[in-house]
């Protein structure tokens, strides 16, 4: 069974997920399971996996594959999953990326190549990877400048979506992006372009001022996916200050969490906390906390259980 | 008449003030003038002038030395002034800070030149800056890589400490830094090395979580200061608690604010609808807002509203 | 006395110099002196002052005041000085550059601010420059994103030249640039767009490439000025493969001072060992060689001594 | 049969090798074997296999190993193969060396990964690298910032020299790094820590200075490989002057080959003119000469014949 492709049109939230492992360091199937099964409680649209998050570059092929049909597996199609593709060969690239979608991915997430400089730059990288998957392959294009240091300006972002239709939805997480949002639904609603999907990233950090820009959800890992999923509902719902106000309560967590590097180690912990997953262990190279960032996180998850249940 | 300098044991809320502009470009002397009187209103500690936020490196020298001279004035002693005095050449900081000093600044505020790329880079730097300064001048500490891209390891501030006791102050900012202010703290508290002052920057994101790891207070530029002396004056009165429910409050608008480089128009727009300065214009290069970002402004500060008055 | 300003058509060499300092830091007119006279005897089509090796960013500003008016009138309007003006502050930037061109400049050298990310920032950063100087006041744009971090694209070029008649020369340093000035070439040849003055910089370290792909001469700091003139002079008159050969004799000193950082200690060191100024010293933050560095630039000197002359 | 592995007096030239590929973008094998027979017939000491000139990242790890054992079984022990195994997981880097150390390489060649930022970090990665992969696997460190934006300090250097013998060669690429040779040669002169073979990178634009800085040889890709094995031999032999004079004839197109990112092409395409690969095409994403850029090369490799051959 098989869900539906993302398009221009997907909105919701589309949880970012990490990869579990056990104390050993091995790929742990059985908090992939309950980790799924927790996300499907939530309430979420769809979920991403393999991503920077997903420690995806950390993975041995073998061990992506099989990852990536376990979770298929698991989701059976009841939920669209879109599977992380970067990769820094394209050939590489494209060979991954026709696996999953041959085992029913919803689409491809894909951030450009690091240290791109310039418009023609992008575009060139992009021409070639979008070419070569094909118009039938729904990409998700990761914009995230934090970590690539490749700039996406809103002229080459025009101009990927007017050559290229399998370009359907862009993962807006540039620092300080606020205005970019608008000057892209400012196009396409003077229909001098195409619509595509925007999901927000960076936990959701801005994501009741993006969802008043216009953006269509988010494509993030916070750790309590519950709130993205309130917030996006009550939005769409009409609901916009009751958005903000559930958005509100998790913000400090959520700004905790939402700390460069270090923050993955968060998540995992938060979720291993919660009963989700039974390791947080990240592979090296990546962050641990001492016994003091423990302590804080305590403080700031019992916060919040006092601010949800008073 | 002159206040007190800054030493190791400085605690409180350092506001660093924006430079304010006329619609002509010129340095407008009256909103100085009434934004020293707001930040006395709100009961903080000192005032810092003249870094990044209060645009130093785009005045002209006499500029910035008229806008200085100003400020003491006005303040004539009655708290302590901290200068900042970065500069890329050596010879034009230790004249300026000279100046400073004599005109009864309580420091200097001083970021290392960027691009420093190894310890022995960065001690290097500061023995130079710190030798010629002198043990009479107080210096506070710039550790701001977002925008120098000089990281300053434990290791190199631990031998900066050890060697310079005019390095009395640490303005601690680095992102994903919080682990930071403990590996310093745990240090002084064994009494294996001075304990300086540390205030916190980034317009106090994590002002709660670094009060309880031991810092002294915050030196930031955060266009609500009521805030900042609120939560470091409830925290050291030991309402930890109450600390962080008054931080939450603010925490959407301060989230706002603190986007890199955009950061600097909302914050003196804030002012100015505060009616504290009669106009929020950066000079050039500088960010602006579009008629958007005034809207979503406009709606976050009446969240604000709501949220303090019900 | 003043000399032609510089334009479209320009050619030839113009030497970068940097500002000589006595043993005790002071700026050293006695040198400047002897400096200027050096490049007139080397033939030097112009002399390009304050900028990153002259260490404009370490001088006061009325000592860069001074150094400029010390060099006009020593210079007197023989040759055209073109005079750089970067700054971090466009108020700042337009009242030098204003002082210079009254004083008798041929233009301006200007590089963009740092850290310019897209082609509409590069664009916004120069409409503004490039419009507030006016169009009498002729630049040359430092294209250096080694130092900058900002690249400016072909495409960029090509809308600022468009736009802005006052954009008459482009310093070329981009790494790995050589492509960038056929580009250049090949639109105004073929009538597409204006022609610009191209001059390469990065110590001439492809010089000869970059004649036959059609740049008019050299802006560099090379310490052998008379190699640059008897390249550039031999090319123009139809012996290319002799400007080659000159090139070749000096390439292996040329490679050695075109390390990044270090070259700048390394170019004013060759200036004193051949008797033009009187003290090596760079400000600080600086360059410094120790003896193991003096011994190998002996070594060096040697070898290009001997193949010069046998 | 196995080549002796590497170790703290290894000398010589290590020629790194491309990874050529046939015009529909496979492993080319038959090159392969042209290419490893090309630099036995040129002397060099050994070959470096799976780099950044091979395009190791674009390569499937199938093709990797592949080439890797094709590679071994071609050179059957003759000469030492060092194996490029960095990789952004240390699970991956370590399963990989294991793989190559089994098939008899003679030590590996690993780069830091990107944008450490402090001796400390710098040292906790490679602690868990070096100690994963045993003492009894030899390791030649990479130190090649211009790429990988970590800075590796000297003293961080001497603390991974004395922790970890398995340390025994140092890679130098560190632009503007001459003086870093000097003060690690002067501390093992000294008595004080262990000496490591050092051989340089960067295709050995500086060789001559650094062999008389005390290096050991060079490991770089230079396409003319019998210079820098004549270079190499002439130096120990007591020609240091020979040494440099041979050098010097192959100056101008080693600069040439020596342009970031663009250097790979040229490599390859040198390789091809010269009749030992059959295909010069890099992978995507990769650089590609333009006609102009070709024209350029072959004025270039022509100039080089007249001056060898008169």
């Amino acid at each position: 069974m098989s869900a539906e492709k993302i398009n221009e049109q997907t909105r919701g939230v589309y949880i970012i997920s990490p990869t579990p492992f056990t104390e050993t360091g091995e790929v742990d199937f059985a908090s992939t399971d309950s980790l799924i099964d927790f996300y499907f409680e939530t309430g979420v649209t769809g979920i991403t996996i393999l991503g920077v998050l997903g420690e995806a570059q950390k993975l041995a092929p073998t061990e992506a594959r099989a990852f990536l049909e376990h979770v298929m597996k698991r989701v059976d199609g009841r939920k669209p999953i879109v599977v992380g593709a970067s990769n820094p060969g394209t050939d590489n690239l494209v060979r991954f990326a026709r696996q999953a979608m041959d085992l029913g991915a919803a689409g491809l997430m894909i951030s450009p190549q690091p240290f791109l400089k310039t418009d023609d730059q992008v575009f060139g990288y992009w021409a070639e990877v979008l070419t070569r998957l094909g118009p039938d392959v729904p990409v998700c294009y990761q914009d995230y400048p934090q970590t690539t240091n490749t700039v996406s300006s809103v002229g080459v972002l025009h101009r990927l979506i007017d050559a290229f239709p399998n370009f359907v939805m862009l993962k807006h997480e540039e620092g300080s992006g606020l205005p970019k949002i608008t000057k892209l639904r400012e196009r396409s609603d003077r229909g001098e372009g195409r619509r595509v999907s925007i999901l927000v990233g960076n936990g959701g950090l801005y994501l009741p001022q993006e969802l008043r820009r216009g953006v269509d959800g988010a494509m993030t890992g916070f750790a309590y996916p519950e709130m993205l999923v309130g917030v996006v509902e009550k939005f769409h719902a009409g609901d916009v200050e009751g958005a903000e106000d559930l958005f509100d309560i998790y913000l400090p967590i959520l700004r905790h969490e939402q700390q460069m590097g270090f923050g993955l180690a968060i998540r995992k912990e938060v979720l291993k906390r919660r009963g989700i997953i039974a390791c947080s262990d990240t592979r090296h190279p990546g962050p641990k906390l001492t016994a003091r960032d423990h302590q804080e996180l305590t403080e700031l998850m019992a916060r919040l259980q006092r601010k949800l249940h008073g």
